[in-house]
């Protein structure tokens, strides 16, 4: 007869407006898990996984909506688990794609164990010389939206001057460094001097500033961009997007990533100066990294010969144990992590 | 002896905020012209004109600001004319391209004759089996705007449904037509019940409608595009553009041509929603003619058949004399003009 055992989740409570609160969530041990899979399931093919790394993304919160019109994604269920991208050992398989032992990196229920439906997301690690946490970030989606956002969206030219906002977080690290790699000159914002001093001595951007030491972002801009912007990686949205696009060159490009800044807010401010895109003859496009997993062999080929050779760098915010993934995520919002935030449900 | 004649002028009195008024224009019979080259010039080629047709356009609004930030052209300069797109005769020049009795089109002032130095932007006339004012407007800027902006910018597939604004004016007028004969289903809007009657029976557009009439402009468009906007050729910016990005389809397209609504405000509105840029992967993209011009044999080459086989309608809005021409003008952002606006100055 099969173990069963306990099986902690984190519960989305309900939909929420503006900030998420810890108490948005609630840590439960009610729950159980058979750790075989159920015989005679007409279900089509399952995987049971331990969990082991769970990643805070900020494209969550939105799943926190009621509904978000056009949204990209279905909101949480309330009651039911957070979902997000994890890294997971398979303890049992029905996919012909997965066996037990595998390690498989995509879409899992915050708790300790899940039981798999829809297979969809799950992709198999086959390169376990690098740390497992790795495919919550750098090997995982953040990685692929840092290499699809910079060499698809943003069309890149040796020489060019990109800004990155938000830009010590798990998806802005690497544009960095990707565009340093290509030959462009590098200039970050971000929330805090620890965060500059990343930038700086760590990813080897070439300028970068604290948005929140800064009265008016438009001087900040002309300071430590004084030439222009060929390129935005916008990740934050709002006043930023404004301003950046005051200081951009002729014929540059805005990558739309992400929008941080807006995302608790009731009503998004408002752009103002869209009329500089006829100007400037400025190409704005939004992407979404969902459209791209084709890719991920490729990218794969390129990034881990980097990251062996010690050619790229990478910065993980760690907490230890499901209970800690509330206020892990929570804390992305007002950008208490430092680098890449994950949550460690199990070593092993 | 030279012959020494009157010049009327319309001159630009001083830079403006807000909407346009007539009375921000000067008619004066004061300045006089030679109506031969000066002798011994070392100011480089002159062309000397008689001018004919003078087109109204909305980027001239621009024009008349102290200075915009980015902007790509100069600002008229106060107590000088005005200065448009026109079509003339030339009377004399010292330029190897043009000769006594050529007939042009390019920059020009509003006067009667001018005397050019700056003959960057004259291009000679060579097919004349077409009325001499299609070239302040379907041959002219406005028409490589249509074609530039659609063929280029759009990325049309056939199919699409494309959704123009401002669609009965010198652009939008040839971009819905442009748009159906590549096989894509045209909605457009305008400001009248006689402009939208123009743009069903005589432009062909599929569906049009008159947003003055409209209480609540994402209503009218899940009427009149209720699967969605795939191509949104955008001319008048504000409230409009925030609802069209609600009403697009996946993988949209934003050719950002003009803002007309926005030039006379003081504080241009808001754009809340370009988070949706990133949910529905849209590229929106702003761009200008001017750096298009080397186009404009090849597009002599699609328009002028479609013009001879009447598969091409253009209607223009005519007034007679330079010393309508501010009212002209002016009535260009009330929407007053019916078509293309353009003054004639003289007929030949």
């Amino acid at each position: 007869m099969a173990d069963v055992v306990r099986n902690k989740q984190v519960i989305f409570k309900d939909y929420i407006n503006g900030y998420p609160k810890t108490s948005d969530m609630l840590l439960t041990s009610d729950a159980t898990v058979c750790l075989e899979l159920p015989n005679n399931n007409n279900d089509g093919p399952l995987v049971l996984t331990k969990n082991l790394y769970l990643s805070c993304d900020p494209y969550m919160r939105n799943r926190m909506n009621k509904s978000m019109e056009g949204s990209y994604i279905d909101s949480f269920t309330p009651g039911s688990p957070v979902i997000g991208y994890g890294v997971s050992r398979v303890l049992d398989s029905s996919h012909p794609d997965f066996k037990k032992g595998d390690l498989i990196w995509g879409l899992i229920n915050w708790e300790e164990y899940s039981l798999i439906k829809d297979t969809s997301s799950l992709i198999k690690i086959q390169h376990t010389d690098v740390p497992l946490s790795y495919y919550t970030g750098i090997l995982g989606m953040p990685g692929m939206t840092a290499y699809v956002g910079f060499h698809k969206i943003c069309s890149p030219k040796k020489g060019d001057t990109i800004f990155v906002s938000a830009a010590s977080g798990a998806v802005g690290q690497l544009v960095g460094q990707f565009a340093k790699l290509y030959g462009c000159y590098v200039v970050g914002s971000a929330g805090s001097q620890e965060k500059v001093d990343l930038l700086k001595n760590k990813f080897g951007f070439d300028e970068a500033f604290n948005y929140k030491e800064e009265q008016d972002l438009d001087s900040a801009l002309k300071r430590y961009v004084p030439n222009g912007i060929d390129i935005y990686f916008e990740n934050v949205g709002g006043k930023m997007l404004e301003e950046v696009l005051r200081n951009m060159r002729l014929n540059g490009r805005v990558a739309v990533c992400g929008m941080i800044s807006q995302y608790n807010l009731d009503q998004p401010e408002g752009i103002r100066n869209l009329f500089l895109l006829v100007m400037k003859r400025i190409r704005m496009e939004g992407f979404i990294v969902f459209d791209s997993y084709h890719l991920y062999p490729k990218f794969l080929e390129m990034i881990l010969p980097l990251i062996h050779e010690g050619k790229i760098t990478y910065v993980e915010d760690t907490v230890e144990g499901l209970e800690h993934g509330p206020a892990a995520l929570v804390g992305l919002f007002s950008g208490k992590n430092v680098g890449k935030q994950l949550v460690v449900v199990a070593h092993e």
